[in-house]
């Protein structure tokens, strides 16, 4: 251990949004436990292909247990190779006789990219979705308690037609879960590789007629499957998918953050954080409820998009490998790190969610009139009217400059007589009342609810 | 049709790589196209239910066949709304009857995002897809061709162990292949809506019964099937994960290309873009044979890998849509344009590949005596030696010194001597010859090839 | 000339957002004038020198006249390379005695990147400059108009204390303003190049004493300087700084329209983009008034910012230079065309925009108590109150509960009689009318619209 | 303090590239210790004016001392508020008679903008310009050192015409020169503000009548002058434009170590990291030389380059600002630490860079005979060949397909006889020995290593 105030930490993740969850697997004490476990796993396989006995798994196994990161670093600082000073670390720790079947055949990037995915695929599968799970059994609860609230609905920042909030909601529920499946497949997908040097088995054909054979045995281990083909490296594209996809999600809770943040404003009202007894929302202004949890996760996107150029950039390396993304892959973990700190804040915030039916009703009476024109265009059309949108439309200007509601114009306009009688009782009631003009939103909104419940078991 | 000079364009995709195959589809006359598609899907739909007769759907097919995207900017001009002014361009082609049944029901995005799916869809399917299969091929050719090759393998620029220009060439054949795979689902994926302004399905709820139903029919009528839910637009994922897709295969195409123009370089010589006989490398040095066609393929990859931000910045959509990425959006057929451009000119490039086995073996006997090295540490390690891979560095700057070959220093040293005996027949020989060093190099080649043969059916 | 239907461009610059000031210097048309301009520019100093006559400039200067890009482009179809094309187009066109004049010494990137520097240069003073000085311009007048409007200031999207919108726009005003000095010292600062392949002048050493002098005097006829020392190429920053400030100046455009947007909800209503007569909103709600011109300036930035990503990476070129920045170079002009079109189009919706007093005094009244509390409470810690923030978030919240103004409830608390007493008339004033604490909001919005009214000789 | 194993983070400037000089400015301790510098300005400010007396600066000065960032996040996790946390712990540690001038008039933005600009500016005066200059000055030496030593040039990794190693360098001097002085005039730039919570001097106008020039006098105390118009926050452009020009600064870096590492390349040997004697090249490749410090710096950049798209996106904020940058600006410091790492590393290697003189010839001799193409040409069309690049060209292939060098094809070739006989003495004798086709190299290269010599006073 190698103590050091976390307040001189640089990155954020590291002082401010660190999470210890992340830390066990994501951070460098992480890493160097999941490559030991690769070590391991070789041993292991040695033995089970009768090349060493069980004393020398036993040996490996607990000397394992004895390698710090610490020392791995000091040897690295003499021989300037990570690695190898991995190796020599372990090796000083088991007998004589156990010492040629560490990491025997293997090159420096067959410890690394195997244990690469089988870190990422544990972070992913035993954390970030798990995180993801819990915001998306919020939602759902939020999405089946709010089904009937009508709220209006709103694109360009203005006010179009009434859906319900549940609806509003079950779209990122359906968007969220699709988000998880993918995760899922592409965190199951990671391959591994024990390939050697330049991916052609060059060094285990030195002892094995069965290469590949090995290859699968030693990684099966660590419950993971080889690559079809290999360099020093494992192809990046799985990781990268990956990558992408944690970024999607991550642009998921953004857009759910965004829309609450703007329901929140003072003017808008029609959701809010809870606000925690002592909370300050201003060093100067007391009265302030800024929705400080969704900006946060609005922010963290803007840390984890760009960043997947980064990932990009290091799909490329030059013939069997070049190392211009030693540095950059490392900052990897950052992205699941973020997306996950995300998902646990917006989950604490969406939960405590206050919606306000006071505001929501107030805002849809704003334009009660406006929001009517939509169905009186479409009755009209449907009628046989010869040019109903530019009716409607000059019925509306009307209703504006007049100040009355959208139905009185409607009502008092001779050419509209007619249409009006040859309406459905339906229909004729929807221009009377928009609220009721909110389509399959209830509907639709606990069958999407349901879908998820049901296929994330929640 | 309202002409210019191709060379007053901006932009290079539309003087320079613009490509009459991938126009069809992600041009604005392309758009056009598939979106009068829709709103003939749409009067199908209604004709098939009962709503209007057969004569409406073929005044509708004939008009949509007249329609001009030049006729339909100048409306916009006048009234400033792109799909209104594409549905009175439609209107005025038909008949009074028939006009009520045009765009029934529908918003603005019910049509754009059901055309954008179906030609993003076409043109990867058609165009990317098969450009991609084409290249694939050629890969596949070099890889069955040149399967035996040796070449020296490189990590850091550096030699290291020796594989086969075939093994090198079928990691690409593997990674690709995995790209076109995915492109092939991501692109079968791409979802429609035709749920209306805020996707609650209000208008066509205000005639039918069972409004998802009817939006699958729609779709049907275009090959699509609707998203689970929508807002004014389908949720942005599908579309973001198959430009990440595409994103990936350039930067496959562009892993290739960088390591086939550092082959080329005039130390090395491995590889050569074959030259025509009129070509110029430099306007001032004639003797200059330039990779311009692998640096093209680079430089497209820096194009498009950034341009995957504008589409993650596109996925957040405030509420039930706002328009912040109304021009942008249209910006994303440049991403697949610039890959198709890059899949086939390193298709042609591929193609004419020159190997030149001469400087293959000559770059093979640079380090011969090195790239030994790594066979003897771990045959060494095999054999008990306590610290192989310290005793091989050793040799090996002890031969570099005297300027000698590694496999003559081996020899003469008095501590080796046991340990060459007890080595086998095969590992003895390898030490001699480093060429035989090359594992299941070309095995796996043929594998490979094998694989995408198949799946593929090439 | 080579036509083509505008619609079956692909990008947007080249159907939506062409604008033909733009391309007449960054299409390929405006690059191939400018490239002729540095030939003849060569051509004169050779003369100039008494290397050549007057009348090889004049055949120069007029086959420059007649040399088409079409032209070029069949030619390099040819024999593969841009410049030697254009080259041998020229050569064509003089007469056997002017032939070994052009070009002489230069290689393509004396040519290219010369011509890129004029033409960007050229493109930022004449196009982008005055564009956004136009902007500048009306945000001046609106600054000035509005310098007493009082509207209350939003911080996270909740009321905070009042400002003018005069003083919103200074903010703009201001640092536009700043962006439009940065963009003319960068513009002015392109440098050009004449030093050959690789930079050390070595072809024109064969001919000249002062190959340094002989570039200068190219450069110079072009308005440009040469760069301190150069590859084959123009080393890359000083562009780089350039584009990264026209991504710097979108930015604060699309801050800017962030801001109208929203301002412009439904709920809000304090501005809005005034209507045509004709103009549709949407097309199937008549009543919408989106705000599409704001909507499309902040996606224009979506375009423009991920692209800078494009601009470092050609910042990378190998040795003396490789090609892997050649086609993606050729999109750097679309950065600046963005950049104009977001210019141009906001300044036209700025010129428009219509201030609605009503709304926001209505809006300024909605936590009339509320907005008080900073001041307040700084008046209560001035006067020594020991917890002065704490106590005013505890009468702010019993306001709120008793849905009282906080005046009222401060009025009747025993602890504050004591510090009312104390206040200055002007402070007590301001407790009663928090119209009245706008700052120095009118002073300093007029003092910025004056200082870059003077500045911008506006 | 709050201890952590450092092996614990998961950023990588956290555990493998932290730096103790970086953190003390851009770790959380370090803006603890900016953001106390602030309030101490502050009250210095007040005392100054005479609103109250030493002991309370002295107080105040003291109590800073004692204020640690745990204490801080303590006091945020109760009160979920930053700066109002940092002001209580400060409160609590004065006197009741000096708490009132504790924050007097300030918003949290006029403490963390103004210290975010301090510490910025500190950061890239003391470390990152100071260590930018090291490498200056390391460059300088190898570029006076090897102004002389011929090298060929390359360009599309392809033998151009020749250079000398020291002008190769003398290019990076001038670039990483230029960069050097943009960031001194961009640092010392950086602005502050002390104009309340929206900017418009609301609470400190309630107690002076000249608020611009109190904040004028609190930014003195630390060394800034304030921006011209701020909102809560200070206008983001004036940090974009120094971060966007430390990015520009890696990539000089980049460009350079992507220079090296390939020279460094087996084949080509140019130049070599020096190696240590007990380090490892690979973990089973005992002879491998690998440039990893090259290779890091390249992956820095990688690192740095897709962030400044995050500096962007944080450069929008709503109306008086809104908080979906507080977390990524968090992440701004990550920037500058990066580009410090790259600095001294590079720095590091490049002070004990080998250069090869041996292979520096043999790598000219390849082609020795093809350099020499380029000064045929244009001293042939000089005097008058009419087709002299194309004739040359067809030289070169008859020596490539003859195994002849140039000039022996020259010589025997009829045509040629006439030129040859008209060249000047100098002329041909560079046709002889193309090492002497240097051009200026030797003397650019001193020219400029003198000029940042003298302008840095290295």
């Amino acid at each position: 251990m190698k103590l050091r105030d976390v307040f001189d930490n640089i990155s954020p993740i590291d002082y401010r949004y660190w999470d210890e969850e992340v830390a066990a697997h994501l951070s460098e004490n992480g890493f160097t436990r999941y490559k030991l476990l690769v070590e391991l796993a070789l041993v292991t396989t040695l033995h089970n292909r009768g090349m060493c006995d069980e004393i020398t798994v036993l040996e490996v196994e607990f000397a394992c247990r004895r390698v710090t990161t610490e020392e791995v670093y000091g040897e690295e600082d003499r021989i300037q190779h990570d690695i190898r000073a991995l190796v020599n670390c372990l090796r000083t720790k088991v007998s004589r006789r156990a010492k040629p079947y560490i990491h025997m055949t293997a090159t420096s990037n067959d410890i690394i990219d195997s244990s690469n995915a089988a870190r990422y695929m544990d972070a992913v599968e035993r954390i970030l979705i798990p995180a993801l799970t819990n915001l998306e059994e919020v939602l759902i609860t939020i999405t089946l308690r709010e089904a009937e609230t009508v709220q209006v609905g709103r694109t360009h920042g203005q006010h179009a037609v009434p859906i319900t909030f549940g609806f509003a909601l079950a779209g990122y529920v359906s968007r969220l879960g699709g988000s998880i499946e993918a995760l899922k497949i592409l965190a199951e997908e990671l391959p591994g590789k024990f390939s050697g040097a330049v991916g052609a088995h060059n060094a285990s054909s030195l002892f094995f007629d069965d290469p590949e054979e090995f290859e699968t045995e030693v990684l099966a281990e660590l419950g993971l499957v080889p690559v079809e083909c290999s360099t020093q490296i494992v192809p990046p594209e799985a990781m990268t998918r990956l990558l992408c996809e944690v970024a999607i999600a991550s642009g998921i809770l953004a857009n759910l953050a965004d829309d609450m943040r703007h329901l929140q404003r003072t003017e808008i009202g029609e959701v809010g954080e809870e606000f925690e007894v002592a909370q300050v929302g201003s060093s100067t202004m007391p009265q302030k409820r800024n929705p400080i949890n969704f900006e946060n996760t609005k922010s963290c996107w803007q840390i984890v998009v760009p960043r997947i150029v980064t990932v990009f950039m290091d799909q490329i390396s030059e013939h069997q490998r070049d190392m211009t993304n030693g540095a950059s892959i490392r900052t990897h973990p950052e992205i699941i790190a973020y997306a996950v700190h995300m998902a646990k804040r917006l989950t604490r915030t969406m939960r405590k969610l206050k919606v306000d039916q006071e505001n929501l009703l107030k805002n849809l009476d704003m334009t009660r009139g406006g929001i009517v024109a939509e169905p009186l265009y479409i009755i009209l059309a449907a009628l046989g009217h010869p040019d109903a949108h530019e009716k409607v439309r000059a019925l509306t200007l009307q209703a504006q400059r007049e100040a009355r509601s959208l139905e009185e114009v409607v009502v008092c306009d001779a050419e509209m007589k007619n249409y009006l009688e040859k309406m459905t009782p339906h229909q004729r009631e929807i221009i009377s009342d928009p609220l009721l003009y909110t389509g399959i939103a209830a509907k639709k909104a606990r069958k999407v609810a349901a879908h998820w419940k049901q296929k994330l078991s929640l």
